[in-house]
């Protein structure tokens, strides 16, 4: 373990020497190799990508905790269903859609430069790899993927416990195959955002807004569940198992250091890996205060720590911190996230007071939190204008939101979205699946 | 986040020179340094080997998940104590067997120069290291050993709900310490199918099968358990808990990262770390095309998607691209694990008709799906000859098989392998280890 | 997959001018670059930092799983809780005072040198790192809050289903912000145990018998739970969730990869990364054996294997390795891990003997077993002097047992520490928080 770290260096200056090293320095240069420097950001993508890849467990487990027992299996094989229909889609057209080959988006359509995503051939060399200056095409591709497939799942906690399965997941592919794709784009993809100046660093807005306004329209046009609004009353529908959702939070925010510290895009550099480190400890502490905002909040509010509460607050600080996780300094963190954590306990009744059923609490997580944190550059990046901030949110905002109000509006049209009545009564899972996720445990 | 790529290549040239760079370029070569090439491949195994290691965390929640709630206990117990028998199994015997110091296995038996496994001394130089054209043995070791310990986690599901404690042990004891280590030489350790040009990346044949195969010759002999198999039809004995198969599931995917990432055995160039890339994608498409083939095929077949199928499809799908998951493209790898996918959809009921009684589903994820995996190597990979990939098949399968079976036979007249029919009936966990999983949770 | 070792090596021979590998020598030295060095240590950190952080998933998942079902959901919140609160006083206190800049700890303190922890500059290079012969302050941070949150973490278990939720966090604040760092900076902040000799690698006694006395102390002052003590017996009060608990030992299991390879504090050259690497088999190793040695003395002791028991003999194996995972051979590792399981087969009714109730087995785990750990230290490390490891065992078990009662004491004082007998009979979760963790499972 680590010791006082002047003493250490004090120590090198003496033991270099002796050790012979001086001698071998014209072997031992500082500087890092440009192949070395080009492994590096590629394995950042490799490890940043299996982090959030295991976002979807975390999804899944979230939301299989917090709704109610008989649609546990339901929610289950949405969220197995969504991921799988997301890798398809951003194979298909999503990928070369957000990054056509040199062109925007829109003009690489147009010039029909994009199709399915193509990788990097076996046994590349540095001669022949796609961008010597980045990173292996096969670890860009598995990283971009996995925050598409993200974004889709935002979706599926607020629409759960009352959707149709198909038309679920047809909603998904149109999710992950053009809508995130084609406003990721605009930002990532070099598009007319970007070039206004627009800050949203692991997205923010370009991944969870946009996960919050899908599942906003959606909820919108979906309906709430049967009995949930009652003679003006919220009536309570507990999750079902509360240590699945805690294991749930705490896979996501696993995977949120791969989502914040992969988006530096670079680690073969002293300059990017001391970021890469800066994004980690911003992005856990702004979950840390989130949580603990979120705690000491629902204790004065309502007299009792809220455990739900408390996890979605730990997810709004995470996703408050996701547009800047580099530049605030850690007390910075913290209140971002903190304010984030705050946003859930105010934003989900209020949600309830406007009688849009978000069975997880997804909108107030993804969607406010998400603008908060966009807002929030301003506070510790120079380079923000907090115009073109506010900006970017209303056109990702309406683009996303009135597209998936389309989607869903034309499904509902032609397939139906919902199941009926008594089958969301009875619960989705034996209605629609005939499969129950807890079979032997006799309910009360 | 990402910007366009040509964008940032071109912005690139005319950076470099006004940041100075240029002048740096006799310091900053491009060339990895060879010991750099030797700590990226140990990383390689490190990352990898925690990922394996996963996935008995993996096997364990999944069949947790899958058997009746009188039989978790022991099957989370069956799982701690394989995971453990096999490290120990594996340290005194196998690992030295599987690779025996330059000598094929049986040949170094015979010679004697195999024992206990030995790590590289400490603070050991690039001089004394044991290859300096490969990795430490430490870390070699530390992912070959969750390899094997992979094996015995898949012959756990298969046999679970009626095989008593000790005897699978014994069971486990022998296959990770000597038939896996010794058929795994043949390919891995420069045996004979090694020599013949038998191609399996990861392991489809050498892994999966041989988990299969010794399942299959337990399940055989074992017998099915009571009341499943009743007056010519087949009653279904229901998970008892979905979230945790799912769970398993998925925290199985992502340890498939590792399995099959770490299997390029190299990632200090250019070269090796994007073909890792390429296996990343392509694992992950093969999952997700297993999960969707199996999603659809049950929609289709039985008119309700079958949440167990899915879980099971997207590990068929991972075993399937396991043979060979660096050389096909997406949409390739894709095909494979759909194909995958639909082998378990069949291969369930198909075992089921012959009464081998396979509680999870893990003979048709990791036999058929293996054996699928290994045959489609010649889809893609020109140096692949389909008699080869088939004799190595059967020469594996007939000696793990007969091994297997001659271990399970012994211990059957010995000690006995299976619990007596009140014990089994009353569930495992009271009448063998007098623990419930769920003490304070009446059943129905 | 891996070829025979000296096979490829020999091949290499040959291979290496055929492919012009020979002339390029110049362009390709062995020796690492010092950025790199820098560069991969970082890395080490980060990696390490986030399997420990996930830690705090397996504590919450272990304790959820170990405790009664109405104690469930308070389990988890203050899993939650004690992680937020740990973050923010590490933050604004304990990082440095443990590190304190350059002066050991109390020198900082009365010279006023300590502050709240702040990171390396946006951009920073290699001229202004703070330094350049380690890694990034961000990534140490990073790495060391997780170990002090580990601390808080074993407390938690040790004390649950009775004591209250708002002292137990105040608690966790002056153990993570004060007594945890100050002693740590005994031992790794360069104090005067590091001076003397002691050698704790990786904590079994700086931060595993630190949260062990910290929860002895307050199981004293606390008192058992009501019931658990009658008439001379034990009551068993069974774990309501065994796969819960199975799933906390795995991730706990998997980040101690992280917790004990990280301690390596290096990772970038040959020498270090082999070390990472022999550090990860020994401690899988002794997990593995402290296990078995469970599973062994449980069947002989009581004549059934008790699950419970060999997820702890797991935890207390890693807990014994944690002081020296580096020098012991594979046999040696194992070997003390089995020790370790052993303890905590006797310590666990031992405890009970004294009717000091500890829920979930934190202090023969973490306290018995890292005493036992600290003392192994000198079988494998000619370094190590009994002596030295028992006079530091000593002096941080008497700073810490007696900081924690006082602070337990004052608390119980002031704002009282244990809920009243009604509430804790009707269970935590409904009287304190009002949400029941598993509110449609009916119970026995």
């Amino acid at each position: 373990m680590k010791l006082l770290k002047t003493v250490s260096a004090a120590a090198l200056m003496v033991a270099l020497p002796s050790l012979g090293l001086a001698q071998e320095a014209a072997e031992a240069p500082a500087a890092v190799p440009t192949d070395v420097v080009w492994i590096m950001t590629t394995l950042l993508f490799l490890i940043g990508g299996f982090l959030v890849f295991f976002m979807a467990c975390g999804f899944a487990m979230l939301e299989a905790g917090l709704v109610r027992q008989k649609n546990v299996t339901m929610q289950l094989t949405k969220n197995m269903g969504l991921f799988g229909f997301a890798c398809i889609a951003y194979y298909a057209i999503g990928y070369n859609l957000m990054y056509p080959l040199g062109t925007w988006s829109i003009e690489g359509i147009l010039s029909g430069v994009w199709g399915p995503a193509v990788m990097e051939a076996v046994g590349v060399g540095a001669d022949a790899v796609d961008d010597y200056a980045y990173a292996s095409t096969g670890s860009d591709y598995f990283f971009q993927l996995m925050f598409c497939a993200a974004t889709a799942s935002i979706v599926s906690g607020a629409l759960a416990e009352r959707i149709k399965l198909w038309p679920f997941l047809a909603f998904v592919v149109v999710l992950t195959g053009v809508i995130y794709p084609l406003q990721a784009s605009w930002k990532w993809g070099g598009g007319f955002l970007d070039n206004m100046g627009f800050l949203d660093f692991a997205g923010s807005t370009v991944v969870h807004s946009v996960g919050g306004w899908a599942a906003l329209a959606g909820a919108i046009i979906l309906g709430s569940r049967v009995g949930k609004y009652k003679d003006g009353k919220v009536v309570p529908m507990l999750g079902s198992n509360l240590p699945l959702a805690t294991l749930g939070t705490f896979i996501l925010w696993l995977g949120w250091f791969g989502f914040n510290g992969g988006s530096q895009l670079a680690m073969g550099s002293i300059s990017d890996i001391a970021d890469v480190s800066r994004i980690f400890v911003n992005t856990n502490m702004a979950a840390a205060c989130g949580a603990i905002a979120a705690m000491i909040l629902t204790q004065l509010v309502y007299g009792k720590v809220d455990l739900t509460m408390v996890l979605n607050g730990a997810l709004a600080g995470l996703v408050s911190i996701t547009a800047e996780p580099l530049t605030p300094t850690l007390f910075m963190a913290g209140l971002i996230g903190a304010v984030g954590g705050a946003i859930v306990v105010f934003g989900v009744p209020f949600l309830d007071r406007l009688k849009i059923d978000d069975v997880v609490g997804a909108i107030p997580v993804h969607l406010f939190a998400g603008i908060w944190g966009t807002l929030a550059v301003v506070l510790t990046n120079g380079d923000a204008n907090l115009g073109t901030q506010i900006y970017s949110i209303v056109v990702v905002g309406v683009f996303t939101f009135v597209a998936s109000g389309v989607v869903w509006y034309i499904l509902k049209l032609v397939t139906g979205i919902r199941v009926d009545e008594e089958a969301e009564i009875n619960g989705l899972d034996t209605s629609e699946l005939g499969m129950e996720a807890y079979p032997e445990f006799s309910t009360t």
